[in-house]
Parts: structure tokens; sequence; C-alpha cells
């Protein structure tokens, strides 16, 4: 009896220690319990959508016009007209285009000798020797015929066998399209989001065909017009037209859509961001010709202007029965874990 | 000893009890066990190949080749033979390319004065006033000079200074090039799986020369042959080639592989789809040229047809050992957490 | 106490059984929970960054830019030079482009009538009957007129009209422009993790204006200067340049950046990797020109050459809270239940 009593007293006090250290292992406890539950419901099924299957990697198509016309005034005071077709490249409204704003243009060029521009570091000389016949000139436009020549009065730079003359590489102070700030672009983008079978568009559906004639994107008035100012575009992206019309520059238009198949599809509309990539940009294209005795000529343009690269990224999730089942029996492992592993500790 | 009796008396139907509520609660835990096995075997190692390592991000490559000739004939009953040179672009083969169906030619545009076309919203006139000199015309052809003219006997519109005359906007009533139907395409297309050093290309490898030459892609009979006939395609997008040829179309070529590579390579095929993304494509492009006295003209040509947009999506799997290790240590981890919990609530 | 004595027995027993059988899966025990902690530890933590929210889809740009000249001989002895604007294409610098090193050029082509080649298979005959009135050559370049009529000494072939006369299609030997090993290709790359907004570009930040001008790539002394020599680019992918340019090849400059944005941005740096995808590549491209009497002609080209086909993936990671918590509760999760269950066993 005596050993009972012993037993039944270890047992009270045991009990009674027990019970303290329940009530604070209770706590943690149900402190573990309420964050898996947070996760459950804040991460998985809110947060990340866990109900739903998600589709990030839909097909795209992007078409794209540009709109607008602009005159430039030569040294001779000549003007010129330039329209979409001559100013934007390449021609089928791909999702890199290229607009001039600025260009030098070298006109007649033929296959034959000539001094090499003074630009060129290794077109640079003193005697024929440094000019060793046959070398191409590095970074430059030709190969070296072994002379030295003067190519103004302060410079001599060695004789090349190239289209002559060389480019001429003064650009003019202020950009020739400077008008190009008001030309629009036509962006039309569908995503095609394949596991779903959903297929949205970034223009507004409407009978009205004058509708994208007149009107122009404004992030908060008018979201679903999908042309854009250029000079909004370059704004948005925080630099000024004029500044970068001049040397030309890069900007990427990124679409974003992010789309809950499991609400109504009209709240499924794309973002737009507009980032300045480089701050300088020029290509050189040319066109060639022949003269009446077959002598080929061709007029070299360096085109300076805004590249517009268009990148669409897209995300869709619908409701589906399998990552609902896998999302809710993960979470439940968990509880059932921790519950389970504190269970044992006491 | 009574006391003794009691007890065991009461253990055991407490233990009777138990074993009831044992058998029901036991069915519960055997049915979530079951379960936990089901989403193991089923999702984890059969649908989802948790046993895999994944490579969704492959390397591709896109190469195309139209090939065909068809015979245009103008008002005028001269004939004109269109090439592949002529008629697609850009000439790379790229994965985005256009085929001209109909076309709407204006030849020999120099810069000048001329009436605006009265297609163009803000080109219409009453009086000198509607067109302020200066101003262009908004998605319209240049530069308003001041004057409203007489367009043709029943439309005013403004002068302009630009490239004139202006484009005629009246096309074809059924597409010029309706022989396109039976041009191929030829669509070389390589996966790269860098993860598992795995290439693989969509053409059949064969020594035989002439068979690319030959064959024609068809889903069932000839899926490794990748020439796919133009009016195919256009089936296949629901479309009948006369109508999408008229105004033009644009159409998505989707190449989906999927590919498990603890299979034989041989069954790592791709898939072809064909989506109408578009009713209506067209763009402008021009060449320039210059006469004897040096003044610049242009051919300009408004083309309309068929662009194709090819998108390739991969994805690749194989056996990892980690993959495998996570997959079946998950999986034995929810079954204990199920296994864990129920026997605690015993 | 005779029941207590045996009962106390019993008790030692199976205390002992249950020790040794304790010892056992107390070690499996402590094996499993390594295991988990190993798992945790070294896979989530370490290999996979689980404490890391990660971006995948970077908004990528590329500008290229070839630079280089090459004299070509033709058969008369007379001399071209070839510079980037004449070797390069498109000449706007994307991710897709083509360098010439060998071509078959057809001047003066004129629609009209004339044999078709002998290389084309449909176009073989030997009697008119062989030749439909108005069916077009299959794979070939133009329209049977009904005739059978002799190429050359030893072909006879089908009348066509279209664009002639046909292509000559006999390939210099030897690559023309062979001398393009030396070119160079700028490579201008960067990369933004939106999520993270984290922008990074391949060249190196420097003031020194030539630096790009006078450096090449090199990936143990060079890796920060992206200005890649053709030859060196070629060699990297398994091939020499001279074999490679006779008929022309398509190889993938892959750019990979795999950047942990909890380490210094210094350590984001890409890696290039150099894959040969096809061993042949050419195309065909027309310039247009009239003659005085307005009839149209075409200069057609074959170009053979490399084309260059840049794929830029990206990676970042970077700590974020959610994930980390996620992940070492998942991690924990893990561990409790295997401690559970097999605390459940004994």
């Amino acid at each position: 009896m005596a050993a009972a009593l012993c037993c039944g007293l270890l047992d009270y006090k045991t009990e009674k220690f027990a019970l303290t250290r329940n009530r604070r292992v209770g706590l943690l406890h149900r402190l573990l319990q309420l964050a898996v539950l947070g996760y459950l419901l804040g991460w998985v099924l809110v947060v990340r959508r866990g109900y739903q299957d998600t589709d990030a990697a839909p097909h795209v198509s992007v078409i794209t016009k540009m709109k607008g016309v602009s005159v430039t005034w030569s040294k001779d005071a000549s003007s010129r007209l330039w329209d979409a077709v001559d100013y934007a490249s390449p021609p089928q409204g791909e999702n890199v285009l290229f607009l001039v704003t600025n260009f030098i243009a070298t006109a007649k060029q033929a296959q034959g000798t000539c001094p090499e521009s003074p630009s060129v570091l290794d077109g640079m000389c003193t005697e024929d020797v440094d000019c060793p016949v046959g070398n191409p000139v590095v970074h430059g436009n030709g190969i070296k015929t072994g002379k030295c020549v003067m190519f103004n009065a302060t410079h001599s730079t060695c004789e090349i066998y190239g289209w002559c003359p060389v480019e001429n590489n003064t650009l003019p102070r202020k950009p020739l399209l400077a008008e190009a700030e008001n030309f629009t672009l036509f962006i039309k983008n569908t995503v095609n989001f394949t596991k779903f079978n959903f297929s949205k568009g970034n223009a507004l559906q409407t009978n009205d065909s004058t509708y994208f004639k007149s009107c122009t994107y404004d992030p908060f008035f008018n979201p679903s017009c999908p042309v854009f100012r250029i000079g909004d575009m370059v704004e948005a992206a925080g630099e000024t037209f004029q500044d970068l019309a001049l040397l030309g520059g890069s900007i990427s238009i990124r679409i974003e859509w992010n789309c809950d198949l499991d609400q109504p599809t009209a709240w499924c509309q794309p973002q737009y961001s507009f980032i300045l990539v480089d701050r300088r940009y020029n290509f050189r294209t040319a066109s060639y010709y022949w003269d009446s005795q077959r002598r080929p000529y061709r007029s070299l343009m360096k085109l300076y202007g805004i590249r517009f690269d268009i990148s669409v990224h897209g995300q869709a999730g619908k409701f589906g029965i399998i990552p609902a089942a896998v999302s809710f029996g993960t979470g439940i492992a968990f509880f059932g874990a921790v519950s389970a592993k504190y269970a044992l500790f006491l």
C-alpha cells in the first residue's frame, strides 16, 4: 500500500508537472498548427492558388504596325517625306522593330580605292610601312593597298580597296525625324493557353472599324486600345524622346498576362511596361544598283533610331481536381505531421 | 482484488468499445493510406513521372524553306511568274515567315504633292481651312499643304506633300496567287535538351536525298516528312485557303515535343498543330530606285498574305536518382503522416 | 506479490526484448532522420536553394553587330570587296543572323521561257508529252510550256515560263569568303529579372570606348569581352571553318545566366556555348530592277553561309521569407513524419 501510495503521489506529481508542461507545449503545438493552417490557406490556396492547374508557356503571336509621316531637310534644303514604309523595318511587323530617327547617308559608293576614315584606329599611318598590302583594316572598311595617303589637312590614313568613298561619320546635331515622337505603334498580341484551350487578344473586341484609327493607349483611361504613341512609350521608359532620337536607343516593351480563368475572362488583361535597355542603337543598310555600264553601286545608310523589342510572358490558372486534391492532401499531411510529432513529445 | 477485477472489467469493456471504434477508424485509416498510395503511384510516378529529372526549356532551332511557283495576270493581261524568292519573306527562313497571296502595287511613286486618299478620315475636307498647312494627316500618307482639292467626282481631300500618287486601295476580288495553295513549306526543327545532352530533329534521318523532295506531311501516313502543303495547313487551322488568301491571315504552327528519354528515342516525336490567329494580315514594302536625273522613286507594294508563326515548346524527362529519392521520400512521409495521425486518435 | 513479481519479470523480459528491438529500430530511425536532414540541408538548401524566390523567365534583349572585310575574286578575275553591310543579314542585328561565306550569283534574270534546270527531277523529259502545258514543275522554277528542249549536250528538260535563265547550280569548290574566319561578332545581351528588378548585361562596364574595338572573347583570359571571332565560334562548335563555309551551316550560340542574387552581382556572369545544329544552310534572295524600257529584272543570289542563332536562358534566385518558411516548414514536417512513424512502431 505504501508503494501504491508513493506511486500514486509520484503519479500525481508527474501529472502536475506534465500538465504545466502540457500547457506550454500545447500552446506551441497550437501555434504550429495555426502556422500550418495559415500556410495551407494563405500560401497554398490564396497566393499560389494551389487548387489550380497552371499553364506558364502560352503560345504567343505579335503583329505590329507603325503609322505616321515626317519630313526631313537635307543641307541643300531639299525636303524628303518619310512614311512608315521608309522608316520602319522589318516591314512584316514582327516583335522586334525599328524606327529611324536619324541617319548618315553615303550616296553612290563604288568599289575602288580611297583613304580609310580617320575614326578607325588601325587605319592611321605616318608612312607606307604602316599599311601592309593585303591586310584588312581591323574594324575598318577595306583592304590596305600599301599606301599612306592624306585624308584631310590634319590626318593621314592608309589607302584602302573597298566601297569608296568611305562613310562620313558626322551625325546631324539634332534628330532628323524629330516628329517621330507623334508616330503610333499598333501592337496586336494574342496569347493562347493550349492547356485550357483559351485564347485572348490585347485589342478590344469591337465592331467599330474606326476605333483603332482614332484611339491612343492610356494606362488609366484607355487600357484596351493597343495603339501606342512613340513619345509616350519613350517617356514611360524614363527618357525624353529628343535625347534618345539623336543617337538611337533600345526599348523593351513587356506584356504580362496573368490570368485567373476561374474569374470572368474580362478580368484577364495584359499589363504593359516600357524599359530602356540601351542608350545607343544604330545599324547600316545599303541598297544596290547598277549604272548603264553595269558597274555596281550602293547607297549606304547608317540608321540611328529606336529599336522596340516586344516580349510577352503569360501565366494562366484554372481549377483542377488533381492539383486541388494534391494541395489539400499535402496540407493535411503537414498538419498531421505537426499534430503527431508534438503529441508524441508529451 | 475487487478493484483489480473492476478495472479488469473496465479494461475489457473499453477494449471492446475500442475494438468497434478501431474497426471503423481502421477502415477510414486504410482508405486514407490507399488514397496516399494511389497518389504516390498514380500521380507522382505515372502522371507526373516524379522519378524523372525534367528539362522544360530546350534550345530550339527552326529553319524554313518555301517552294512553289505561280503565275499572276495583271489587268493589261501581262503575266508574271512568282517563285519563292518573290513571294516569301524574310528570305533567311526564320520562324516567322510570310507568303504573298494578294497585293496592291503602286508603281513609280515620287516625292511631290497630290490629293490624299479618301479612305483616310483626317484627309477629308470641304474647304482649305480643313487642311492646316504643315500638319501631318493622322494615319495618312503625308503633310497637308493647306489646299483642299478634288480627289474624284465625289470626294474632296486635302492636298498632301508625300510619296505621290497615293496608293490606290482597291484590292483584286480574288487572290492573285490562288495557286499558292499547292506550295510547300519545309520546316527543319531541332530541339536540344542541354540537361540531358539530347538533340533531336523533326526530319527523318535518311540517306535518300530525294526523300524530302517528293514527300508531303500527313499526320497518319507520313508524320516524319516535314514538308507541309500550304493548303493542308490552312485547312487544319479550320479555314479555306481561297477565303484566307484574299485578305491575308495569320496562322500559328505549334510544334510540341514531349519526350520520355527513359523510352526509346524513336518515340520522341513532335506533335504539330495549326491554329488560325487572325483573319487579316498585310504590310507594305517598297523598293527604291533613281532615274537618270538621280530623282528618287519607289515601287510600293501592299502585300496581303498568310503569315506563319512557328512556335516550339518542349519538355523532356529522364530518370534521376535525386528526384526519385525525393518523390519516394515525400510519398513515404505522407504515408507516415496519415498512419501516425490516425493511430494517435485511437 | 507473485503476480507483481511475474509481471515484473515479464516487464523485464519485454523490456529487454524491446531494448534490442529498440536498438535496431532506433538505428534505422536515426538513419532515416539523417536522410531527411541530409535532404533538407543538402538538397533543399544547398542544391535547390529552397530558401530563395526564383525567376526563370527573364526578359531578354540581344543586339548583334558583325565586323570585318573580305575580297572575293570572280572567274573573270574581277575583285569585289564585301563588308558587313554586304554579307550580314538582317541588318538590324537581331538574335538570328547570317554571314555569307559562299554564293551562286545569277545576274539579269527576266521573265520569259527557257529550259528547266536538269537538277530538278520533275523537269526531266524525253518528249513533249512529259511536259503538260500549264503545270508547274514540282520543286522547280516555273510553269511548263509543253515543250521538251535540249538543256545541254546530255540532258533534255521541259521548257518553262519563269525567271530566265534558271540558276546555274555549280558552287565554287572553295568558299569565296574564306577570310570570314577572322570577322568578329559583337553580341550585346541584357537580361532583366523583373521579379527582383535586376538587370545585367554581358559587356564589361567600362569607360574606355576603345575596349570593345580591340578585345576578343576568350573563355579564360577575356570572358567579359563580348566580341567573338567567327573562326573561334566555329571551332568551339567542333567544326573547321573552311569545311562549314563551303556549304554553309547553322550554329546555335547559347547564353546561360544562372545568378544567385544573394551573392555579389559581379558573380552573375553568362556562360557561352556553341553548338553545331546543321551542316548545310543556304537561302536565295534577289534584288529587283528595271531597264530603260521598264522591263523588270532581278539579280538572284543563292547564299551559302553560317547562320547564328542566339538563344538566351536565365534563372535568378534571391532570399525570400515565404519560400524560406515553406522549405523549412516542409523539411520539419518530413522530419516529424519520419520521427512519428517509427516511434509508433516501437
